[in-house]
């Protein structure tokens, strides 16, 4: 995978002065890029409170000397082990939604950990109803009687914003999840003064003209950003700053088509999807000889994926620059899967 | 990623035997497992030959004690360099389906080396059309100058039969492209004595009474199977050989969901599809204290992935058996990619 220094840079500056901008910390999502090189890049623009969404990641960004980490994923107990190896030396904070794993966390950490409670605002997968004053007062009654464990505030994540028709739609989630956590904030900052209220999500946080009103924001896919923000209009061409360089090993200009290597196990099979069966799994750009790329080529797009292949549809117009051997590069549809899955095999350029 | 030994077992001496009964070479395919061990399952049961998707795995297999391997793929010119490391050692076959990747060959080519031409017997990714005679032709002349480039014969992959609507369709795949290859075979068989064909894929390879025609088969999902497969009616549920062990890290009853640590980073985004947007990407099982497991619990389902996040689907009094921290077992929906994911997170059990 290809990642430019340029756009990356771009983006983080971009929305690190938002964030500034809207008075709210900038705590970036490092699950996207999980690269020690992209992190000091964060670094050099003054960032120093990231993201992570495992234990393993958190670990990984600690031995590259971040110290203080969100783990933005509901803890998970199996692995309390290594929040305790962890969190004498990090300033580490969990995710709790449930009063049964706040009652195994009081028994079980052995060292000063922040705490935050993940809330439903609409997304659906995890999180505490913002109403759901009972289950809220019982995990904070527990944590209230373990003076290790040191109540943050309430974090959401507004992943529904993916599904969003539009830009509006994007606005009024992010608008909806600030009043829900606002009120949060009122009525629980009485008995825990100076807590946070902390909202994720790229799309929303790129949309939107202004954080104000959160204490904290954790975008994450926004360092590389990828076609599926695109789509969803939070981003230009230009801001899309990996590609994925895949050599070509056979064409077939009687039906528009060239076969890369490059499969589902290097873009993963996520895609956009239209009207009769149409699917888009990634554009496609030439490479320069420094190795970064224009706009993408008219007409082109990754139709399928399998294993390792990837068949590129493009016009055949497009396609008489090519001969097997020679390499092109694609944008992916989702950039965290696949710098995920190419971490090992990344060149910044 | 836990794989079942004696369902691996089973499956593996299932389909040599069918290969046997055949009179087909057995060049079982590789890129679903990518183990070592299971490597050397398939050596106990008396396999010396394999197939391999990259340059790479090829190389990894022949460090492993392969000797003899065919590199399924269409010959990725930027990988010469690997190919005249690997090809001194290990009987190596390359497929080429182009006149000028076979001139290349000629010209960078420094040791003995099989070549395959890739024929499409319907599936419409990579190969030539059955009755382009030009087109082979080109390929033949060229290696026929060349005294150690070795033609071997026609290979095709009928991933069509992914698609097929049953059993019968996938019958009628394998018999057409048996036809087609055997026309080859046929004609060419004068000029190049002892020509293999060699016939892919798992799901007619499975629900054929037999292969007989075929002088290869390189099946290779079924070493696994998975849920994809189950679904085609290739395999039965006790053949499913892996699952993916996640913990359980939030419950939400009231929409009967319980989330786990297990999304698309250790799944894959692979789903099968249904009527109303519906979509599946794995089945539940409990594991045992051995960390096997029987079938899956009724009515529960991966209903979605992001990252690192899965959300299971499952009736109220299934859930009730879990709480946070609990291990459950996800059978996938495609084992090749979600065995890449895992590959160095895999117990044998």
């Amino acid at each position: 995978m290809l990642a430019d220094k340029e756009r990356i840079k771009r983006n983080i500056k971009r929305m690190q002065q938002k964030a500034a901008a809207s008075g709210a910390l900038f705590r970036p999502h490092f699950k996207t890029h999980q690269s020690a090189e992209v992190g000091k890049m964060f670094r050099r623009e003054g960032v120093r409170c990231i993201t992570v969404s495992s234990l393993e990641m958190a670990a990984s960004f600690a031995l590259a000397g971040w110290r203080d980490i969100t783990v933005a994923f509901p803890l998970n107990l199996r692995e309390m082990d290594m929040v305790n190896v962890l969190a004498p030396s990090v300033r580490l904070n969990v995710l709790v939604e449930d009063a049964f794993v706040a009652g195994e966390l009081t028994k079980k950490a052995s060292a000063n950990l922040g705490v935050m409670i993940k809330i439903d605002t609409g997304y659906h997968r995890t999180g505490i109803a913002p109403d759901d004053f009972p289950k809220i007062d019982a995990i904070l009654s527990v944590l209230q009687n373990t003076p290790m464990l040191h109540f943050k505030g309430f974090l959401t994540h507004a992943g529904h914003t993916y599904h969003a028709a539009g830009k509006e739609e994007m606005i009024r989630i992010l608008e909806n999840a600030k009043r829900q956590l606002l009120f949060l904030k009122e009525k629980y900052s009485g008995r825990f003064p100076g807590l946070m209220v902390s909202y994720g999500d790229t799309p929303s946080c790129s949309v939107a003209g202004s954080c104000q009103g959160f204490d904290e924001i954790r975008p994450g896919n926004f360092v590389y950003y990828d076609v599926m923000q695109y789509h969803l209009g939070a981003c230009s061409l230009e801001d899309i700053a990996v590609a994925v360089a895949c050599p070509v090993v056979a064409l077939h200009p009687e039906r528009s088509q060239m076969v890369v290597y490059g499969g589902a196990v290097h873009l993963s099979k996520e895609f956009i999807a239209a009207d009769n069966g149409f699917r888009l799994y990634g554009y496609v750009v030439r490479l320069n000889d420094d190795y970064r790329w224009g706009t993408p080529l008219p007409g082109a797009y990754v139709s399928s994926l399998s294993q390792e292949h990837g068949v590129v549809t493009l016009p055949q117009k497009e396609m008489a620059a090519f001969k097997p051997g020679d390499l092109v590069g694609l944008l992916p549809v989702h950039s965290c899967l696949t710098a995920h899955l190419l971490k090992n095999h990344t060149m910044l350029v």
